[in-house]
Formats: structure tokens, C-alpha cells, sequence
């Protein structure tokens, strides 16, 4: 193996340093400050590994812990966007695939098309592994706004049909972490940490 | 698959968030503030998908990946054990496995034995994934050691003989990794960013 391919994976993984200081709108569990999407993605990492077993489609649970452990690696360039954010979203897509372009060529162009892959497989959202990675993506920013009293949801005015809308794809993927999910909306509600919306 | 399993994991996965409030000694590379385990456990996970090819012995990367995701969460009861701190190192093992009792016992009975063993794997250090995880524990933070030109050694007045002695199990996992941390080491004694020690 030459010393150039490790050089260039060292390089790679100096780069991604800079994921720990993307700040994302989640709050950590006693609200000292917000989350960022380097221990984010290490969150969603465990979820993967633990929480597997409940994809309603058998799912690899390696491809889908490498999945979430380079999902977030294209916001080193183009920040995170609050899923809520209407405009923010209109040009996420390309902001995101640019980034991606410029982080995985700094691998060994084998090495980089296949997490390159990965990512394309994760943002098409079509594969069980996919699905799934959508999935535990939502669960737990939705976990952290229960257990923080809805604090993101308070700031943002964000409602009960919004929650549900957002995160729809954990039902798409297993019926029991969207169960489990539905709960924690509907107590939020009831406990006043989440506004009902217009339909109620 | 009962409720009370998933609720049993949704628990342990919240518990979890704890790690992103553990500190570690090392600098992130900008030097704005100190690296905390959460984002460290993001980090060597990914250098386990992207390295393991370097391993002298084969190894399955994702066995090291799932090693790395659980290594360090002993130390949301135990804290982080800066491995240079000699005295705070007499006690470590003992309270790193209470806390392992505690901590892995929170997930149902199968699921936290079998990530409870992958954790005493990685702490016996004797299989090749095991040997593997312990090197790239301890590159990343010599990587950045050297890319924040010594930050940590200089506060705590590390000198190279004692790098060279904690990185040892670099070259026992992997030859080529192994020189690449040497060759880090010896460029930041030249540039004056580590101490040459007694030795010399």
C-alpha cells in the first residue's frame, strides 16, 4: 500500500474535524447548548447499532451505522439546514452534493466512490438500509425534543401536523419506533411543549 | 417484539447523550475548545471504516466500528482518564467497570451482554479488532497533537519519550499506521511542538 493513499485518508479524516462545529438546532438532553453534527452522527450511529432489530425490511445494520456516520460529513461545507426551514431547504440539495463533490475525492478515488455511494444511497432514501437511516435521522432529534420540553419547537413555533409530517418516514421504515414516536408527540402535546396546529 | 424492549433501548440511547458533556484533553483542530468523547467516539468510528485496510492482521471493520460507538461511554460515570495522568489511571479500570455494569445493563439482557462483551474485548486488547480499535484510539489523538503543533503536550509537559511509550499499540495493530504516527512524532519535536524527553 503507498504511503500517498494513507496520507490522503489522513487528510480526509483531519477534514473531518470540522463536523464538530456545525451546530445544529437540537438541544442536548439538559439544555446546556445546542448539539453538533459530529456527535450527532455518533448518536445516530448507536441508534442504528441498538435499534436495528425494529426495521419492518431486514436491514444490513453495519451499511446502515457507516451510513449515518458519513451522512452529515457534506454540512463541513454547507452548514445544517433546520429541516424546518422552508427556504434553507430549497437549496440544500445542491449546496449538499457540491460539498460532496470536494469531501469524498479527498480519499483514494476507490475508497471515496464507495462512501460517495453511500451517501447517494442515504440521500435517495430508496434502499431498506436507506429507509431506516431516515428514520433513526428523525427518531432522535425527536427523542431530544421530548425530553427537552419541545425547547426547539417552542423557539421555532413549530406544530403538531409539522412533527408528524416531518417525521413520517419512521413510520415508512418501522412500525414500532413510529409508534413509540407518536407517543412522545402526543404527550408533548398534552403536556403543552408542542402546539396542536391549525387541524385541531 | 414487546414495548417494554424498545423502551428499554430508548432509555439507554437517551442515557447515552451524557457523553457529549465528558471533556478529553485534546484540542479540536482550530484550538477553539477541547474535544468531548461523543464527538472523539464519531471520529475513531470513522477512522475504523477507513483505515481497517491497514490492519496487519485482517480484521472486520464493522466489529471495530461497533467497538469504537461503544467504547467510550463507560465514561459518563467514570470520566475521561487522561492516559498520561498516572495516578488517576490506578483506579480507572475499576471505575470504568462499574460504570460498564451499570451503563450496559440499562439495554434488554441479550442486547447489553453482547455490547458489554464487545466493550471487555476491547478492554482485554487481545483480538486482532480489539488491537485494531486500540490504535486508532490512540492516533487521532496524536494526529491531533501534531495538527494543533502540540497543544496538549506543551499544557501537560509530555515529552517524546512518553508518546512513543503510549503509542506503542500503533505498531502492534498495524506497521504502516504506525510509521505514520512516527513520523508525525518526530516532525513535531523538530518543529519544537514536543519535548525530546530524557533520552536525548
Amino acid at each position: 500500500m503507498s504511503d500517498e493513499r494513507l496520507l490522503c485518508q489522513l487528510d480526509f479524516l483531519l477534514e473531518a474535524d470540522a463536523l464538530k462545529h456545525v451546530e445544529r438546532r437540537s438541544w442536548l438532553l439538559g439544555e446546556q447548548r445546542r448539539e453538533n453534527a459530529a456527535e450527532h452522527s455518533w448518536h445516530v450511529a448507536l441508534l442504528a447499532l441498538v435499534l436495528a432489530e425494529h426495521a419492518d425490511e431486514p436491514v444490513d445494520a453495519a451499511r446502515v451505522v457507516a451510513m449515518m456516520l458519513v451522512h452529515d460529513l457534506v454540512e463541513i461545507d454547507a452548514g445544517d439546514t433546520f429541516r424546518y426551514d422552508d427556504v434553507g431547504n430549497r437549496d440544500r440539495e445542491e449546496r449538499e452534493r457540491r460539498a460532496a463533490d470536494r469531501i469524498f475525492a479527498l480519499l483514494p478515488s476507490d475508497q471515496g466512490g464507495s462512501l460517495r455511494a453511500l451517501w447517494d444511497e442515504f440521500e435517495a432514501g430508496e434502499s431498506p438500509e436507506a429507509r431506516f437511516a431516515a428514520a433513526i435521522d428523525r427518531l432522535m432529534p425527536l427523542l431530544q425534543g421530548h425530553a427537552t420540553h419541545g425547547r426547539t419547537w417552542r423557539e421555532h413555533g413549530i406544530t403538531r401536523d409539522r412533527v408528524l409530517e416531518r417525521n413520517r418516514p419512521i413510520g415508512a421504515a418501522s412500525k414500532a419506533l413510529w409508534q413509540a414516536a407518536r407517543a412522545r408527540i402526543e404527550d408533548a402535546v398534552k403536556r403543552g411543549w408542542l402546539a396542536e396546529g391549525d387541524r385541531d
